[in-house]
């Protein structure tokens, strides 16, 4: 693999000082995004489950030790199976340890210190009880070896694409890209629209987003600014595509397509998904790494 | 990878003709797996679904286009979405063409005439209503590079595990395996419990079976006698297991195990099924290869 990763830190960055700042506002998006999906839940007013409690998030802690049966940090599953959020979770996780040494040439600045890595992010799945809400996947991550950089994205899976949802959906990030870097969005949007593909289907798996990797400019104040950016956009108008939706009732055949849609979301996450494969081939926490399954789903 | 075919073909093997002989077996098996299969349809008395109509296999039938636009053989996919077969496919294809480079080192004898293959096989697997009747996969293919070899197998996935089915459906294949070589049963039932294995959560896929390839002894008939008795053993037991619970009812609760166990399945044969990886990697029938996939699935 040939990485470039742009630009060097200036002498002036302290990693310690961003990788707290990191972890703290990882924690704090996902206290948010909780707190406003739970609020979702209790403004339901209308469809076939109005009538059932609001969902509410559990959590769950867990422990990752190395191979060398030393801490490696853990993290945090929150999930909530509510009635509007049919599954939704949301992962803080900071781990650390030595990339075994297969995998070390795969990641840049690995090979120069026998693999010491440190990363931390918070991902998020979402799929929906009704058939008119999409689905959804937000994902922020730093991750350090003896090079360090931001990653991350969010992308759209509607069951039936509506315009004006694609269009705010995009326009939102746009706008966001465009507050940090003209370049950002034509590059993250094609990027996303090149990864959240199925190649054995010749389809994509939804509409797409941004998605982006190795960010080091140089300053990482400026690059982790985008990096909260990217959560506090996806904060702003996923919920609103949620609210646009989520009172409309839904036929059985409307759902019937939703589930066979979320066979695509599955074969893609098995199949192709670079975060899934890495975390099994790495023994990571099994709950975390497939809570983006689906709760529900049928092929035909 | 490092692969021994045992022993050399004596000059007097004739490829074509067991071609021929693998092609028409094939068939003949499919045909007699699929009346059967329809059988039992009819006789379910009792459980949720015994009003409905027997279910009956429909047939669709693809063929194959190579990358330079030559024809690359096809196959036929048999389906049936019944009462006691919630969902199982029967396919049978023969395709021919050639590796491309970057298998073609993955591929026994593939290298020494610029990929080229052909291949004959017939694959089942099967899904049932009831969660007392186990899921059940079936494998028999025949491959020639410049070398030629046999292989197949078949496992049982029940979601309550039953020792006597398990004990019948093991003495069932030992016997067939003892028939031919006193050390095939061990070998085979050992590459089965490795193979359908997932590592990422520590589980056996189900209880096993066998599981073998790269057979060739030098002598094609016995081999093929081999695989034939495999296909044959297989339609006698696993009716026998099929009829043994059909008719009895089941819990809710038992259906949502059964379920949760499916996402076992598609987690393997998405994640780690050579066979799955290999035909979306090289362009087969998506349809055909993705056949396995359960009708309903559920992850917590």
């Amino acid at each position: 693999m040939n990485i470039q990763i742009k630009r060097k830190k200036p002498a002036s960055f302290s990693p310690q000082e961003g990788k707290d700042e990191a972890v703290i506002f990882f924690r704090d998006l996902r206290d948010r995004l909780c707190a406003e999906f739970e609020k979702i839940e209790t403004e339901l007013s209308a469809t076939r489950y109005a009538n059932l409690a609001a969902g509410a998030f559990s959590r769950k802690i867990w422990h990752h030790t190395n191979d060398d049966e030393t801490p490696g940090g853990g993290g945090e599953i929150s999930i909530m199976k509510g009635r509007v959020f049919e599954k939704v979770g949301v992962n803080i996780s900071t781990v650390f340890g030595h990339f075994k040494n297969e995998f070390q040439a795969q990641i840049p600045g690995a090979t120069e210190n026998n693999g010491a890595f440190w990363a931390s992010g918070i991902s998020l799945v979402a799929h929906m009880q009704s058939p008119h809400v999409p689905a959804v996947h937000m994902n922020l991550r730093m991750i350090c070896t003896t090079k360090h950089w931001l990653g991350g994205g969010c992308d759209l899976t509607p069951v039936f694409p509506n315009t004006k949802d694609e269009e705010d959906f995009h326009t939102a990030l746009k706008d966001c890209c465009n507050r940090h870097d003209s370049e950002y969005y034509e590059e993250f949007k094609n990027w996303c629209d090149r990864y959240f593909y199925l190649p054995h289907r010749n389809e994509p798996r939804g509409i797409g987003g941004i998605f982006f990797d190795y960010i080091d400019t140089g300053d990482w104040n400026k690059d982790f600014d985008f990096s909260k950016d990217v959560g506090n956009t996806f904060l702003q108008i996923f919920p609103e595509i949620v609210r646009r939706h989520m009172n409309k009732d839904w036929t059985k055949e409307d759902r019937n397509t939703q589930l066979i849609k979320r066979g695509r979301y599955v074969e893609f996450n098995l199949l192709h998904d670079r975060g899934t494969q890495f975390g099994l081939k790495t023994g990571g926490n099994i709950e975390a790494i497939l809570m983006s399954m689906p709760p529900e789903v049928k092929w035909e």
